[in-house]
């Protein structure tokens, strides 16, 4: 199959569109493509499209969009990942892995256990780490879409504006005996679009569950073992995606 | 809660037990526990108990069980998870997590596309830090119970060996058209014993899925995205225990 590159301006075909600098680099300087060669070229909007290398030169790489390809299918569920910011680098792996399992975005949250430093979280390095590790993971998983990443937000503001249709608090074992399990929600019909927020490291604080309940928020726990912080999304994201039919 | 500690003799009360010299490090040396202390410990087969801590010296760590305590309970299926050796470290990251998730078993594989060297395969260090793995993510999770790591075997051994009531391998998308979803399991009640397979980064030879036909294998897809190697198994472990009335 050909290389695919993300191209935000390719959204029709006879386009000559130029690509990102980093994604320029990748075609010339790692693939070692040429003019003439064949490949795919997607706007992380959900359209993609067959393409020929019209230059390769030092101001960069121009690709023709030429045919319209189906791209991979798109959940129907929208899932907004809200997951407080983890220590090191495990926010990293949880935006590849959300955006290979095919959220719609991921949503950075502040939370009152979030041990992590303020450079961390509000630096603009990490916001465009994460938004090239999302263009990287959508072109590994054959994505056409890319992942709106968004920049951290205090879960207060979060519990208080999440417009999903569906708001999900995950809570980690035993933090809350009156929460639901996950199957409950397999009996209501799947939503057009929902939220699933994860806690950090050092889990939720008591003021945090109250305000979710407060806010109108599902209280879903996974069951009575630990996981580790950077492996919950992956679990949880897959058990949403299966629930609603979509897996 | 008291500290946890794996003990392997501690399978009854009022015994004398002495902790494995790791264990008796990290009570000594990082908990700066001393005699006297209230401890739980709990022998990998099930059993936890509180216990007091009796002598801290430099011929290690004694403890004296007292009251049995009910352990986090085990998921009523056993999973035994066959997962291809993964490159680099990513195999202690499938361990760690999969004990946390509540396998039973966890078997190494080496298949036609395992890119990994031998001495990583076969070495004892390797598989002596997998034990070392699963330990710590027991006294994590709060299980009781220390899976099973076996040595690496072959993928046609284990096609062939794998005694579980129900064996499924997990297929990367698109590599065959014919096989089925996952839900296809939940129609089906709940085994006793399964055994999933999962593959190496560079997935399942031809020669591979043609003999899990053949030996009656179950072969499943996640659905049309790609996951990281690494991930595979949490999303894979999660959904077989959601689908068996687990999580």
């Amino acid at each position: 199959m050909a290389h695919r590159f993300y191209a935000p301006a390719a959204s029709q075909t006879g386009l000559l569109v130029r690509l990102p600098d980093t994604e320029g680099a990748h075609l010339h300087r790692v693939l070692r493509l040429k003019a003439g060669a064949d490949v795919r070229v997607f706007d992380g909007q959900g359209h993609e499209f067959s393409g020929t290398v019209l230059t390769v030169d030092r101001t960069g790489v121009t690709i023709e969009t030429l045919q319209p390809i189906v791209p991979v299918r798109e959940p129907r569920v929208a899932i907004t990942l809200a997951q407080a910011v983890l220590t090191g680098r495990k926010f990293d792996t949880v935006v590849r892995d959300a955006v290979m399992l095919g959220v719609s975005a991921v949503c950075p949250l502040v939370t009152a256990h979030t041990d992590v430093p303020d450079a961390a979280l509000h630096g603009e390095s990490a916001r465009q780490r994460w938004e090239r590790i999302a263009v990287a993971s959508a072109k590994q998983s054959g994505r056409a879409v890319v992942p709106v990443i968004g920049s951290p937000i205090s879960i207060d503001r979060h519990l208080s504006d999440a417009a999903g249709e569906l708001n999900v608090l995950l809570v980690e074992p035993g933090a809350d005996p009156s929460c639901s399990r996950l199957d409950a929600l397999a009996s209501r019909p799947p939503p057009r679009h929902a939220t699933v927020a994860l806690g950090p490291e050092g889990g939720w604080s008591e003021g945090e569950l109250n305000d979710a309940r407060t806010e109108g928020w599902t209280l879903v726990t996974l069951g009575a073992r630990t996981l580790r912080a950077d492996a919950v999304p992956v679990a949880a994201v897959s058990l949403l995606l299966y629930i609603w039919g979509e897996l």
